[in-house]
């Protein structure tokens, strides 16, 4: 009888090393979880249309075409994940995180936010739509540790 | 052979006129539309929670309960259009219509994006799951003409 | 530019006259709103099976034919409403009403609870799935008010 | 040709040792079947929301947020499942127990109740749903080795 | 307060007026039900294909685009409704009927049987996902109030 | 008993009158059925995204803003649809047709093709999906006909 | 690049040894396949309800105990499968295998039917769902090998 | 942690090598990807279905068996993969390809389109709902490792 592998979505910021300390915290515990990420090199994310399919004169086709290579990523790990946790960082709009969360609230997948305190008002319809609001990594591991060891 | 009946929910920015200006467009064009949106009066979004439910001492729970009670209004009304425009104002997080963009984008509803064009690097991940990003309200009226009558 | 017709199912006790308290209150606001109920007569209820389909010997079959015969039309007004309002009275098991707040959550119908406080401790899984908890038929009614017209 | 492994989700009561019997007497039969269940732990339960999260002054808050992390688990461990049997001890509410069986029937989930014959009437609903109503873990466990070997 | 209009779909048995009893049954009793049946003249239905589209060699092919012409039909209008009666006659082989019931059980529609008392054994399979089980158009008729007016 | 309202989507060919008559046959019946279809204005349909939305230098991106605005039309009008008619002309790619064809398949609406015999290989894949192939508008006529009035 | 293990289901007639051929035929190929069934012994297929949990006076509730607890069985394959392979045999009704290609049409689940061809007429509506129609188990096993290996 | 295998199918042209491109390609790279398509071999795709079943006078019900047992394998293998690559040539109708296309979007998988540049006008529609567009088979081979690897 082995134990259920989850599937955890780790979106949100990707500038501090939040996703880290989830991976240590749950490989410490030695839980069956797989962790997946959009991709988090910063350059790569935004460079990857036109580094691929060619130049464009225009920054917002730039953008188009390295968003779609992108969603191709994260709308299929999303729609594998069991598990989304959404992180919003202290800076920038982080829309991709808040878009992420209703993309998966849409598809009944139980969500935990990550933020500091400061976001909680600006994010109340998002949490209306999480099953747990965090501020640390540690609080994430723990929720994982439970839900998944009981 | 009645033509068919619209339905277009405004989601977002509650602070300028973009929905009423949206509304008198179609409205000179006598188009079978019927428009949707959320409750666009700030406070009473804010404050729907404790003055129909009861105080709360934290602002965490004051803002759950609101959301809650936004959130049956405003899922469904998005789970019953036929198209959700999103606008992203100049200010604030808006990350409730980011949200909104993401639960359209997972039920398969078209999606237009409004917005000024300086965000349009922080909402490429948007517009890739947006059929159309425009910059005015009128553009809007526009599609909504042409999507209606051809 | 007609408003929408929200259909709202009152499902649980049929004890005590809050169903009657919720749409006076609505009617009273001339709300758009189509209320919808299980047959709330209790003997009519437990009959139906063996009134329409001929008798039987156990008690269980009884039960089973009247059962399939109401889930004819519970559950087909539960897929047809917008909210799903699942009230608990002070007795008996009431489980029908737990029953149909769970299959209101699997298919993303918002769902309010209604209950007197004593009984939120047990009613923690239906509200964690619930988008508002009530006390009042009035409480209801204001959350149909708000969330009809805003 | 390698036998499909069954997920079989055990919902209910959490005072008696019916899931051990289940256990053991399907390990007995040697069947290729996976046991998922909620958190069994009743003070775990109650208490993950604030031991993990932080206090909370008002029970229903505590509750709300031990009941949003429980729900992770057991929504996901419901949906993963090939079958949910959901047991009714003789005390207490046990609401969440008919909360899984509606969710597990809009889900097209086999359901299999498990109860003591005095609760008959009350559960006609939940049975209706249900493709098979037990009293004994044996029964159970005679039906699992049925619908899985044949 | 508009009454919810129902619709009924009539599947199976072409060869006696059962349907007709239904309709006169439920229009005595000014029901808000609307009912849909597949084609009911037996050789319009079977020439259908070629009668429109050209004649075939093969009868297999015959039947093939006759069967075609009437799926449109019968599959949209199970789609559209509320409630499934399905009657399987004394003769042929009805496997039409057979198949709509599954079609409409895995659409999760409400299905009703009906049928004369020897077919009971053969029907077991289809009964166990049937919400009622009748043996007389008369029963039809009052599973129809009871579900529609209470 | 009011007869249902059939909404049928006329897909592709818009260089020859096969809509105007397919409309006309239908309205010669007095049938109940409103068609909708793509914008059939071929110029229009090219140029919408770039009229509405501004210039681009590269066709594709021209051409990528007017295929987003027509999907919100043709993709919210197939959704809607009870039957989709496809049509295949003599000439042109017409994968816009093809696509509509896959598109509704999977979304399981009833199809009808109608092109001239000699796509017939060509177009094999397509008729696998669809429930009846049509060489010629009165066909289509009959088809709705015997669907709707059987 | 492991090979794709299909799931096909072998629902309907269990008087003639046709699933072993077919498996037999599989097996010959050494083909990545999972066949499932119902479970095939007749008897047993009857009495489970009652020998499992207990005797009914009633055949029909004999029966419908039975049906329950195989449905627990049927259901979950069928829904798991990659194809579902349905035969009709010379004798009986068979209601429960066309039963079972409705269910799986509606489900999208590819079917191929298996019958001699004097049931081609009363089986046409089937076939019309039907992506293969075989006479003998040695063309399913064709059909397989094509599907698998191309 | 192990990786996510992902399913690739590679649907379209199938005169010029592109395939074993993308597979040489991938395979390279090492990464984890399950290659899979439609039979690619032209005559046995067109043949098969009167080799397997029996000879057929009229061209279309020779090319209807084909094409129903090649759906069998290609909408499985469509429903089961996380990205569709649809491949236009230079020559030909290729409409399955778009079909293929449309199936893919309505499921709401991710679509890599693949095609010379003098075919961008007459595919900007399937574009539309692709999330890249590439022209060599090295694209398509850089794109999955950007999605997949990051």
């Amino acid at each position: 009888m082995s134990a259920k592998q989850w599937n955890i979505y780790l979106s949100g910021e990707i500038h501090s090393d939040w996703r880290d300390q989830i991976r240590a915290g749950v490989q410490a515990l030695s839980l069956p979880v797989t962790f997946t990420t959009p991709v988090t090199d910063h350059d790569a994310s935004d460079d990857c249309g036109i580094e691929i399919l060619g130049p464009e004169n225009k920054a917002f086709w730039k953008d188009h075409k390295a968003a779609g290579i992108n969603a191709i990523r994260t709308r299929t790990l999303i729609r594998d994940a069991d598990l989304v946790v959404v992180r919003f960082g202290e800076q920038y709009k982080q829309w991709n995180a808040a878009f992420d969360a209703g993309f998966a609230a849409a598809l009944d997948k139980p969500i935990v936010t990550l933020y500091p305190p400061q976001h909680a008002h600006a994010l109340k319809e998002i949490d209306a739509a999480a099953l747990a609001t965090a501020e640390t990594p540690g609080q994430v591991v723990a929720i994982i540790q439970y839900v998944v060891v009981g």
